[in-house]
């Protein structure tokens, strides 16, 4: 283990961790994967459950556009059931509104959240609404179907498994963060073809998210870093550690993975797929690994750009 | 119309209809229940999908015991399960956590939610936490199961039906708002047994939920306000418009009453179940009736006391 830092989680999950030791835990797949898993509603279905939050000066400003805000709070749990290859159905809004902010910000807050679930195919079934003495916040509660045999999860990569990403990473700070398609066509081509041992989306960055693919397989991980596809301008620090990609990350096996890019081409020749490391047989993670994007652990906040 | 006001939906029903005219809506039971419902898990059972929230300075104080925030924060969407008849099953916890907010704070409000979730037979699905920059936060997304014979919604009233309330009514500010008993083993009895015509909870009081539920069932009421059942040392004006009982409120038909009421008694000896009025066939309020709690209408917040 020389030359690694211990795979220590970062405090949030650490504190997710305790919290969950206080409550009984859902025994289909539950916490601790992109969605929770549990059988139905048909045979040989499973039906996924995700909830996500933006919260005001964390994740938007109120300078912008509420209907971008809209889109982004339901394109982030929408990226999470792209993730676990499923397809999502019924969305739930909950959300805190402070006084003396007009009605017309939640008017095109929805306006926007509702271009995201027509494209999408989401239809709203629910809601809630309540005040807070500061700042705007929203919750979005989402279901999904899945096949079961087409259910991708983070813990089933294995040492010499191909770590392939989706598309590009870094700078979503610069306003990616608000306008992001989330990858759901691709993460159910990529379930149904690819069959990844394992798979996720990219919300808090390679930095933090690698580590906690890695750790859910029981393994550690090497990357090779200018292999990393990054947006026009963005370093490999930025590509690590801005965060709020929402591209997928797999773990795939290599003899797959010839006739996998080969047929990604042809169905989606817009967006890269590429090969960036693979996993290993011991955990840890690399010398100078950046921790990434963590709520409970940086100060500085998503959006503020 | 004489001598009743328009029946006018109170500011935060005309908001919620209005955003849901952005929106694609869920083809089930959708927005206006006290939960949406889908077809499945099984055959002949619905999904019932709910969301609900509290929030800092509204439903709670930070000088509450964390605790019973947290049982607070599940036993209030529980309560719309229960007044769907159904059976709850997973809950997604998601919160906001200001600054300098300890993580103890949350390990005991996880503490008071296990509590509520090993009673009530529920487990955590997953969550999620975000940071916020001022107050406390928490939206609880639940699914639940019913079958679909035994589904009671707010909208199947008929004019002529006896308005029947569990429990009494009033004074949740003195405390009870924290620690009430959502009514699932009482919902679902009385949805298999008295096959209400209609059914909801009272969590924003009698005085907003019944013009609600009179409104779904396209007819308007009649109260014998003297026969409302209340708390100790509450006032008719308090039992209508304190809020948060966490009651269920149904419609049955006569022929039913007196045969539902011995057997209620038999089963639930400590509970009154108590005929209040009955619905009309004229749409339209009561001259003096009382507006009830709204978040998007009063400044005074729940809570506080």
């Amino acid at each position: 283990m020389a030359g690694k830092r211990s795979l220590m989680p970062p405090g949030e999950d650490a504190l997710l961790a305790r919290l969950l030791s206080k409550v009984p835990v859902c025994a289909g797949l539950g916490p601790g994967d992109d969605c929770a898993a549990v059988p139905g509603p048909a045979r040989g279905e499973w039906l996924l459950l995700k909830t996500d939050a933006v919260a005001e000066d964390v994740h938007f400003l109120r300078s912008h556009d509420p209907a971008q805000v809209g889109w982004k709070a339901l394109c982030r749990p929408l990226s999470d059931i792209a993730a676990m290859g499923g397809t999502p159905s019924e969305a739930l809004v909950t959300f805190f509104s402070p006084p003396g902010l007009d009605a017309s910000w939640w008017v095109r807050f929805y306006e926007g959240l509702g271009r995201a679930a027509r494209r999408f195919g989401v239809t709203v079934a629910g809601g809630e609404m309540s005040r807070q003495t500061h700042g705007i916040a929203v919750s979005i509660a989402l279901t999904g179907r899945v096949r079961r045999s087409h259910l991708a999860t983070r813990s089933g990569g294995k040492p010499g498994d191909l770590l392939v990403v989706t598309g590009r990473l870094g700078g979503s700070p610069g306003g990616r963060h608000l306008t992001f398609v989330p990858r759901l066509e691709e993460g159910r081509w990529l379930a149904r073809h690819a069959r990844p041992h394992a798979m996720m989306d990219l919300s808090d960055g390679l930095g933090s998210d690698l580590p906690r693919l890695a750790a859910a397989c029981g393994g550690g991980f090497e990357i090779d870093r200018p292999r990393i596809p990054r947006h026009r301008g963005c370093s490999i620090e930025q590509a690590l550690s801005d965060g709020e990609d929402y591209e997928l990350l797999l773990a795939v096996t290599p003899a797959r993975w010839n006739s996998l890019a080969n047929r990604w081409r042809g169905v989606f020749p817009n967006l890269p797929l590429t090969v960036i490391g693979r996993l290993t047989a011991t955990p840890g993670l690399p010398a100078d690994w950046p921790s990434g994007w963590d709520h409970f652990r940086t100060p500085d906040a998503r959006g503020k750009s």
